[in-house]
């Protein structure tokens, strides 16, 4: 690593950050930034998932929170120089403020910082009891009281949601439930989890049969219990499930499968939800302090309304129904929609033998898996991330420290050199007439999947049944109607059908919430994800972060947790230690609680 | 890191061993080696586990092995520079074989080798499947005869076994099973694990409540996936039950539970084993090229014959069979035996209020848990360690490369600190008449361990209550015989018992050969763990290594694995390359095949 001046920039700014820092001078500390600056804070600032773009973004924020917060030390990172490449300088930085211990990544330009993530890493006080405070398992010595651990287990699971009342009600036991259920067991915040299915992994293992994850392994790992370095690089379905089943168990989960969630309100005076929840045919009223809804950003299924769906006699049903091909060996299906799912779905069923036909209404974006994974992930999470010493943490707060209002500046030319490198791949897809696209800006995949959380296929074999019309292909259509035994297009064509699949994706997850609790809260929260870039469904204005997600909602004590497994890793930290604070009744004063544009 | 001449020293050497290897140079090797030296080999120059002592025996290995083994390209490993400490030039190595690559540790005395490890990390060909080689998981592209990773695996268990036959058959699913089991799936031998028991982990859920393990967790990782940063020093029994249940399900082992192997015989002809299981009331019979006994060394319980025991009316057990205090409440309980399981037992049975005796026949080795993790376990395989960059792998590398011959004098100083810095518990305990030792030369619980497996207590709280007198003492007697309601000593006290319990450890391993195949067999293959080191329990003559264990034996494909967590993780590596490269009809030329000196 080369030495010089230039290595001692970051050490100079912090150095002046805490000067300022030190004396409430709030000028000071905005002159270490450059004009054109960003500040994203997970919670250790703002109690709230934000970043401020510009000075008058930060000034505001310090007005608001400096005196709360009490910050000081800002340190480089132990063992982690600073370092500079392209005029960049950057390192990892850790601080801590009057109740938390945080760390962080900062980039300078022309001396004065550019980028700077601050997130809290733990509370003081409530530290996570793990390496050096790890529990002891055995309690040496010798009492006359003792219980095993085997008892104390049995004694909570008997008595948590019954006879005590949980604080935290995790509703939605998949890879987000159980993430943020693993964090918050550390941090000692009684949480109970509920979920439909009968056992945790179940909702991967009800799943098409050839369903793996499209996120590769590095991409996937949990808190606190990496895979293993022989797991597959894209996981199996049933292999994920067994996998989450484990977790829960040895992360020693209180979850309650085949439990549905009826109903929810708050009860402003008591400060607390009374939930109802059907478990093993009793109905049992839980009174937890803080509600999360884990149920899956891609958990509500979207239907549309066609003219004659009551008229059609073969079977019709959502992508997230489908149960893979074998019931339909020698029948023809028609699947509406072209994004991941109706791809998935269309080559099984043509491996199966099935006439298939996939109806494309608006284009798609599509990226090899290969292509992905070295020139999207590849620097972070890979197997070659990994042997150049990148930590899944270290990833994670990289990904994390680059803000979202230029993220996609980032992005248009990885996805310039895929389409150059594909080249021949889309041509055949176009020839074919599939309708193409790589976002409203040119910005790909993970903008859509911020943005929209919709409108792509990571290809892993089905664009080439497309293009070689295997998968048979009707795009630029609409469906007009469904007749008895067809699906009518809005160009005239009548697609026998026996089957009809909706892979039409999903609603917000507020619309959970109107099921749940009401139309009201559901509105009043306003729709969830999302970053507002006015680009196609994410109208604007711009909020700058990810609407409702991890962070205080427009409703108290209520919060939106899920997104894909990295999402549920990275950010269950920062939900678990938000409602730890509140359980420890720590002063969270939120800055920037978002407002709501839109209702869904 | 000092720079200087020194740490040039392993390089030269290695250099000048490379041209040696090359040309054939036995003396030229040998040379290499100063004149009180030590070569520890783990199967890459022997396809034994064995210690040459001397340039004498060196120089008989390699006229036996040099030639077959084809060794080059000895290296200092990446990234690891030669250090030095007190005098002793050490390093990581790397080296290869014809067949294998392998890794060492080496350190130099005078410029010569004083001791140097060899162990085969990988046989070329047959590398796992993990990092840059771990599956794919998802097969990209299309194919009509897809089938499911789970479909593969439901394949595979109901064939392996029943329609097709396993190359390996390992008895005993406890920890030592299932992490050779783990190994075996990676290298891709066909393997199944038997187990009396219902399921994984059972052995440990059916011992006594307390029961923690006394090894702590840093010791204790399995292969592949190790424990999470939060995971308990000591792990109580049911959490590792827990733990080996999710390990055998996600690491895919073929685990046959509640099966009882009735008998196995050897057909020569045939060159395989066969096994009569009993499976869920059915008679299987399976046919495995290797036959493992994993039953546990300390497995097959030694039950005293004393006079009167068909005469006592109360109760009598096995320690191993012992269930806890709780139905002995009020009661008066004799324990015979003053070890580790008699020391918990009685602990626990005073806690729940019992009037319990122990009753110590010969003297027994006592440190303080806490005093053996700090000087004893520290510098490998702690969170100190872990925090100065130890690996598991390095940690157990590093002991591996202790030479056995001389292991008690890195241990004798170590425990020579522990008696002094517990002074005034070890006078206590004298004084309530508590019978103690430090081993034959003093050199403490490892020695005894690899020894004899047996004449120690870690101390975890129940010695206090020796010393108090809670839990009652008789030292320095026998049991003369039982009468009906009583134990009668030696010395012609008669304590009043409803239960005698007899902590009075384990038969060799090959008993278990014995029941299971022929005594016959049995007396072939001998005395199973132990060194020969000629102190208690420990018969000479010198034999260098733990007899039997994890290596080959005199009866062909019959092997022993087992031992604690460390042994099982750290040996299941040598043993599943030994199985391999058997499965694969590589060469094995066995060198030193160990004689047998002793039936049991």
């Amino acid at each position: 690593m080369p030495e010089g001046n230039s290595l001692n920039l970051v050490s100079g700014v912090l150095e002046r950050l805490n000067t300022a820092l030190a004396s409430g001078d709030i000028p000071g500390i905005v002159e270490q930034f450059q004009p054109d600056c960003y500040w994203r804070d997970l919670v250790s600032f703002t109690w709230n998932i934000k970043t401020m773009e510009g000075r008058d973004q930060i000034t505001s924020m310090l007005e608001s929170q400096l005196k709360a917060v009490g910050p000081s030390n800002f340190r480089l990172a132990p063992g982690e120089p600073e370092t500079e490449a392209d005029g960049i300088a950057q390192a990892w930085i850790t601080f801590e403020t009057r109740v938390a211990r945080g760390n962080g990544f900062i980039r300078l330009k022309n001396g004065r910082i550019w980028t700077l993530l601050t997130v809290m890493s733990e509370l003081k006080g409530h530290e996570e009891p793990k390496n050096l405070r790890r529990p002891m398992g055995a309690e040496h010595g010798a009492r006359t009281d003792r219980t095993s651990w085997k008892e104390r287990r049995e004694q909570e699971s008997e008595s948590l949601g019954l006879s005590e009342q949980p604080y935290c009600l995790i509703v939605g036991g998949g890879q987000g439930g159980i993430a943020l259920g693993a964090r918050l067991r550390q941090l000692n915040v009684p949480t109970v989890i509920i979920d439909k299915n009968d056992k945790p992994g179940d909702a991967w293992r009800k799943r098409y049969k050839t369903l793996c994850l499209h996120d590769p392994v590095w991409y996937d790992h949990l808190p606190y219990l990496p895979f293993p370095d022989n797991w597959p690089v894209f996981s199996p379905k049933d292999k994920i499930g067994d996998w989450l089943e484990m977790y829960t168990k040895v992360m020693e989960l209180n979850y309650w499968g085949s439990t549905l969630c009826k109903s929810a309100r708050y009860d402003e005076a008591a400060g607390e939800w009374i939930v109802e929840v059907e478990r093993g045919g009793e109905t049992i009223t839980l009174r937890p302090k803080q509600l999360v809804l884990a149920t899956g950003m891609s958990g509500k299924p979207n239907i549309p309304k066609f003219k004659g769906m009551d008229v059609f006699k073969g079977e019709q049903h959502h992508s997230s129904q489908h149960p893979g091909p074998d019931a339909y060996r020698g029948k023809k299906v028609v699947v509406i929609g072209a994004n991941n799912s109706s791809h998935d779905i269309c080559a099984a069923l043509w491996e199966a033998g099935v006439d298939v036909t996939m109806v494309q209404r608006s284009s798609t974006h599509i990226v090899k898996s290969d292509s992905l994974m070295d020139l999207g992930l590849g620097d972070l999470y890979s197997e070659r991330a990994v042997a150049s010493g990148m930590t899944t943490w270290k990833a994670d707060m990289i990904f994390a420290s680059l803000p979202y209002k230029i993220l996609h500046e980032f992005q248009i030319p990885i996805y310039n050199k895929i389409r150059e490198r594909d080249a021949e791949f889309y041509k055949r897809l176009e020839r074919a007439g599939f309708m193409l696209d790589f976002g409203d800006d040119e910005s790909g995949l993970f903008m859509k999947y911020l943005r929209r959380g919709s409108g792509y296929y990571i290809d892993v074999g089905a664009s080439d049944l497309v293009a070689d019309g295997k998968i048979k292909l009707k795009s630029n259509v609409d469906v007009a109607e469904l007749k008895a035994n067809s699906v009518l297009l809005s160009d005239g064509t009548e697609l026998p059908a026996d089957l009809v699949v909706y892979a039409t994706g999903y609603g917000s997850m507020n619309g959970w919430a109107a099921d749940l609790i009401s139309r009201e809260v559901a509105d009043k929260v306003g729709k969830v994800w999302g970053l507002g870039s006015a680009t196609t469904k994410d109208p604007g204005p711009w909020e700058g972060e990810q609407r409702n997600m991890w962070k205080p909602t427009q409703q108290d004590a209520l919060w939106f947790h899920g997104g894909n497994l990295h999402q549920s890793r990275h950010y269950s930290q920062y939900l678990s230690l938000q409602i730890k604070a509140r359980q420890e009744g720590i002063p969270t004063p939120v800055y920037g609680l978002q407002a709501v544009h839109h209702v869904a």
